[in-house]
């Protein structure tokens, strides 16, 4: 490899704070002493996230200790009280548990999908039942498949084509989306509506091909949402190499039938808990920043990248704000929010609760895209104010352009976006998209997929953001 | 986690080429419909990538049918005859070997370094001999061991605390670097020049502390360079774990003694080559760009991010630029250096021979910082006239943010810098750099730690700059 020099990032910093101070023309560009204070203090947050960060220990034992965590199950509620344990440790002035009653949603036995070729022993798909499902009949339901490539092709073939057989989706992931997360936006409806848009027109099971750029064995999980106006019917995701080979079985055999057993079942809704720690404002203690991830996992792999990346890296901004001595203005929160993957209770929970009290939210930014490189913070809000407040959240990337870091207006977070009503600016932590959708929602979601340094400096990303929405945002 | 939308990539593209025409004072603010063009064609590019990219398939097959590639090895002819191969099926004008004699090392037998507490057996540390290194007597050399941490306490223990013992370098790689080639650049000078330099003093050996910001049981070799003032003794690297072991063992007893055994053995130079394929520029053939990558690696592992993934990824750039209907005005070249690890003896060779010749030779980019994610391209030239150049170049930044790639000054590579005296402009290919360090020169540097759209995302965006640089760069 080369040897390229590189310029000292601290140089870098203070040219860039320069930079804000001769080009752009926001409110700030007076205040270059105050500005080159915060471009130092950041620095000093990267710094402590890098050499004494906290978020990897606590992600290693949040996988190892607690595991997966579904809404509803035992380990989400130890998932709570472990991170409760920790917050407890960290001299907060608040820690404390918001209830809300989630979804409670089981597996069940391991799930089984087969396909009989004519002339061959039955073949197993690796296979998931997706979270929310029906059981099948004890038996399993065995029947002719239905390869579907689109909305069109599903309509076109109607109940003519479908009452009676397993419907089959196979759309993939577009690969030449630069930002994987717009070709997971093209093919989830797949999952998510497929198995009641084929149950209007009699099909008595949906398999879903995952939600996956990589040709591999893991089926990805995730929520099916029931239409009520139509039978429910089992949905199971399919491994992406176990959709290639249906679909090519398919293409060489007529009628070619496949059979789909599970067990899930859906329980009364469970009681559980946001977890939530506190720094009261030195100035401002009736403002609040909020700043966290989901607790709650689907119940395969360690849901290391998703979101436990996310929970360990705002607990740990948190801790890099206390250690680099920063003495916050408003209100900071940190809160670990229960149930996002199959319900969004904590989330909205936590904005009723804020609603209800008249708290005045100023500041919102949630981390559930992957633990990996820092690229940008995106941002949005309600606020009819909220171009000029981007405005000079804009004039900051000079500052962030040292950690490669871009700021963007762009979505939030499903748990922050509750609080959109209260006109707080709601922010994305948005890495490096590229590996996300490898692991997400799959038994390959586990501590060793999440790289020590690149979760770092997330956490350090998001301490800064925190800091300087503290500082200016009003 | 969330569902955040993307505004689509296509769009952004565009909006680029708005943004080049409103805001840039370049020349071509007057081209829109020229750059619009442009916009289009390297979006096509990037699809092609990632839809039908070859340099995935292709570095499997370097790394599984070749394996690692040290200049002068058998490996290594294998791996001049595989490129090759690969190219003569590319339908390029020419294809050509070029020679050039390279040095050629061997390892021998596996080293062993081994630490003897008091009262406990003695203690293997993970160990590569640097490459380059003279061996051990066949006995081996046993000897206090004394730890280093800085050029300054070497110099203050001077012959008198030296003479007869091992020195131990244990300056560590600084973690707070936000791109980890400075870290590198901040410690490499141990492994290079630290065998001399004891050496100088008397000592017998040296260890150097593997250059790897993990701690990890992975060696990480690369060369030594002898001064030939001195004594060229043994010099080895030890793993990050080793180097902590070591270090705490010195701590907890007075001269602790290691041994370091090595076999290995420096050959007549060899004979070698540089591959070379070329298509013809359509207008001026007789003006040359260069892209490439080494082709040789270090003698462990698969040489796959180091560099494998440069050699593939360049490859696939010339075949992305003709299968996306690009007819270049220059000659391009496609070069796999032979020797950039311990020698350069390839790129010094291509630059001669092009000097000898009097080409005049443009534009040359090289990919050796691994096959991670695109983060920047790097521009640099001995051109009086280069900073103009450079604002046009940087002008097209537009363009590549919607890939996520900046355009700075800054290095290009080691196998294209001895063509600075032509006044070409040279640029570095830089992708992320969290992860390069854990791999760099050691046995894990292996097929399956590249990502394959990274990897593709990176021959695009090579074949993205050529294609802009052919087209404008006078």
């Amino acid at each position: 490899m080369m040897n390229f020099s590189m310029s000292n990032r601290f140089t870098v910093s203070l040219l860039a704070v320069a930079l804000i101070h001769i080009c752009t023309l926001s409110p700030l560009s007076g205040q270059s002493v105050q500005l080159k204070k915060d471009a130092m203090a950041i620095d000093s947050i990267y710094d402590e996230a890098l050499v004494n960060g906290r978020c990897y220990p606590w992600l290693e034992r949040l996988c190892f200790d607690v595991g997966h965590r579904l809404s509803g199950s035992k380990n989400a509620e130890k998932a709570v009280a472990w991170t409760r344990a920790v917050l407890d440790t960290m001299g907060l002035d608040s820690v404390w548990l918001q209830p809300c009653m989630v979804p409670h949603w089981e597996r069940g036995a391991a799930e089984e999908v087969k396909m009989y070729g004519k002339g061959t022993k039955p073949v197993a798909l690796q296979a998931l039942a997706l979270g929310g499902s029906v059981a099948t009949p004890a038996g399993g339901i065995r029947a002719e498949v239905v390869e579907i490539r689109s909305w069109e092709e599903l309509d076109a073939l109607g109940e003519k084509g479908l009452r009676g057989r397993i419907v089959f989706y196979n759309r993939p992931m577009d690969p030449t989306k630069i930002r994987t997360f717009e070709a997971y936006g093209g093919c989830v409806d797949q999952r998510v509506t497929g198995a009641s848009r084929a149950a209007k027109y009699g099909a008595t099971a949906v398999l879903v091909r995952s939600m996956n750029l990589k040709i591999d064995d893991f089926p990805h999980t995730g929520s099916v949402i029931y239409d009520s106006a139509y039978t429910r019917i089992p949905a199971a995701a399919i491994s992406t190499k176990a959709a290639e080979t249906l679909a090519a079985a398919i293409k060489g055999q007529k009628n070619l039938e496949v059979s789909v057993r599970m067990s899930c079942q859906t329980l009364p809704d469970a009681p559980s808990y946001n977890v939530i720690g506190e720094i009261r404002g030195s100035e401002h203690p009736d403002r609040f920043i909020t700043m966290g991830g989901h607790l709650d996992s689907w119940d395969v792999g360690h849901g290391a990248h998703d979101d436990g990346a996310g929970i360990v890296q705002c607990m740990d901004a948190l801790r890099l704000l206390q250690r680099t001595g920063y003495k916050p203005r408003n209100t900071i929160r940190f809160v670990a929010f229960m149930n996002e993957e199959n319900g969004l209770r904590g989330g909205k929970e936590y904005a009723r609760e804020a609603i209800r009290k008249g708290e005045k939210h100023v500041f919102a930014i949630e981390s559930d895209a992957g633990g990996f490189t820092p690229r940008a913070l995106t941002f949005e809000s309600a606020d009819p104010a909220f171009d000029e407040k981007f405005q000079q959240i804009k004039g900051w990337e000079a500052i962030f352009e040292s950690y490669g870091i871009r700021i963007n207006k762009g979505g939030s977070g499903a748990d922050v976006s509750p609080l959109r009503p209260t006109h707080a600016v709601l922010s994305g932590y948005s890495p490096d998209s590229q590996r996300y959708f490898d692991f997400h929602h799959t038994a390959d979601d586990t501590f060793d997929k999440v790289h020590k340094r690149e979760l770092e400096l997330g956490a350090a990303t998001i301490a800064g953001i925190v800091y300087l929405m503290d500082t200016y945002i009003r």
